[in-house]
């Protein structure tokens, strides 16, 4: 039996020691190196990282060479929250129980630390080990996933297209397209990656690919439902606050037992995208599992 | 003799018309690519893709394959100039004459289009021809370059000090250090970029960077100069607002004269560092004759 949360755990811990020495010195002078830490060490569940490792497994490729995307991923991803947590954005105090970087530090330092983070993803990408096993193409392959999602038509028109959203009811069609875009982009790329550095044929980054849209998907379902129902305390942060802030959410659209019915049947699709792979993808499917299942 | 007038006019249209190539549809619907556009198409002098361009030439590259980086670099270079907008930062309704993007759209959407510009030259440097005549590492070489320029080591530790010395007294050390990082870094990144692209060996980088940092150094003060004397309906922005926001500045370290003649050695020393090149020098050696000449 596959044990996922050894898995997890195991995985957190490389990818922490491995974000840990590429961004500056711990005991650093510069508060722009102490802000990029603060939001990089926050305890997130890195979820991109260890999809892109679990990815580069799936295919049979060496995982700790995906260690380079995989952190790159984490520091997009976390670029991504600091901004999303300004003033001018989701205007939020709190992210995972700690004061959100405009509150700790200021919002031109946090605005900084953003851009700094985005940039040092590509730093690292560029210069850092060597991700795709000493195939440059194929390394330029994985910048260039990995910035395209992250880009003007990938995440960040996912980001307009939330705020422009908010305060008005968008349809099943137009919610799932949001969050494909806004989170859906950078997870398919965190697998892509992976794949890629493993040394995957097309036909089967394809399928990936299929996977981690769906379970994209499921994961912002399960985190609607548990902005309904979850326990502020596990979470970390206020629950209900969907609401309040009149966001279009799947529980609004299709209740809370229709919520659930739609998650679970992504994560059958997930499943099944990668049913021809063989017991390497058994962490991917057991993260699928997990992706419903969890409390925070 | 060299009619740089007509170089730069040339040079600016070949960018321009990449620019526009890639930054998206010209009638796309999307308010992110709009505000892109709005702030790529201001009107800039593309100091940096010019120099980059003249780089190439200089070692006896072709500059049309140096016209990816050089437009990553108008793209990192306008992400910069949006985010030091923003009301966190400098506060500006006006650049070059038009609102600034913050003001045109919205704060979120300013931020995001920085965003989007930064991740795009990326995802150009990663995908878009080839800026390093077809040798993958080398290509590697000059994203990595343009990162580590860009990021918390280059430009952004330049913003963080230069907020940080607001209202305080900088010596000529730390000015010239601030500067260095804040505006230096990206143009040093900018003529090393090309120089790769055109397959230089180190040595003649070396000279390149040395070049680009005196010059680089030269075009701040100038800049300092003309906010204290320059004529606000040519620059298109404001005269006197460094003595109005009490910014260490060249001319209140060192008088206007002292700043003129600091400025004339520091193109002395530029042109000094590619003494040993030869006419495909030329553009470059225009350039830095004309920083310091220039009126906005």
């Amino acid at each position: 039996m596959f044990d996922l949360k050894h898995y997890l755990a195991e995985k957190r811990r490389s990818i922490n020691t491995a974000l840990d020495q590429w961004c500056g010195e711990t005991d650093s002078p510069s508060r722009i190196v102490q802000a990029m830490r603060y939001s990089l060490t926050a305890g997130g569940k890195r979820l991109r990282p260890i999809l892109c490792l679990a990815a580069a497994e799936a295919v049979g490729g060496d995982p700790d060479a995906a260690l380079v995307p995989a952190c790159a991923l984490e520091m997009i991803h976390t670029y991504s929250l600091i901004h999303d947590d300004l003033p001018a954005m989701d205007d939020d105090d709190l992210r995972r129980g700690r004061p959100t970087s405009h509150i700790q530090f200021d919002e031109a330092t946090a605005l900084l630390a953003g851009d700094a983070l985005l940039t040092m993803a590509f730093e690292i990408l560029a210069k850092e080990g060597d991700p795709a096993g000493g195939d440059p193409a194929r390394r330029m392959r994985i910048i260039h996933e990995i910035a395209a999602a992250a880009g003007y038509q990938g995440m960040i028109e996912g980001q307009m297209r939330d705020m422009a959203a908010e305060g008005a009811a968008l349809d099943a069609a137009s919610l799932a397209e949001m969050h494909s875009l806004k989170t859906g982009a950078l997870i398919r790329a965190s697998v892509a990656a992976g794949a890629i550095s493993g040394g995957a044929d097309p036909a089967r980054i394809e399928d990936l690919t299929q996977y981690a849209g769906r379970i994209g998907l499921a994961f912002q379902v399960a985190d609607d439902i548990l902005n309904v129902e979850g326990d502020p305390g596990v979470m970390g942060k206020a629950a209900g606050t969907d609401r309040d802030r009149k966001k279009s959410t799947y529980p609004a659209l299709l209740g809370l037992e229709g919520s659930r019915r739609f998650s679970l049947r992504l994560v059958e699709e997930a499943l099944h995208a990668i049913a021809g792979f063989d017991g390497g993808a058994d962490p991917l499917r057991a993260i699928a599992r997990y992706i419903i299942e969890r409390k925070r």
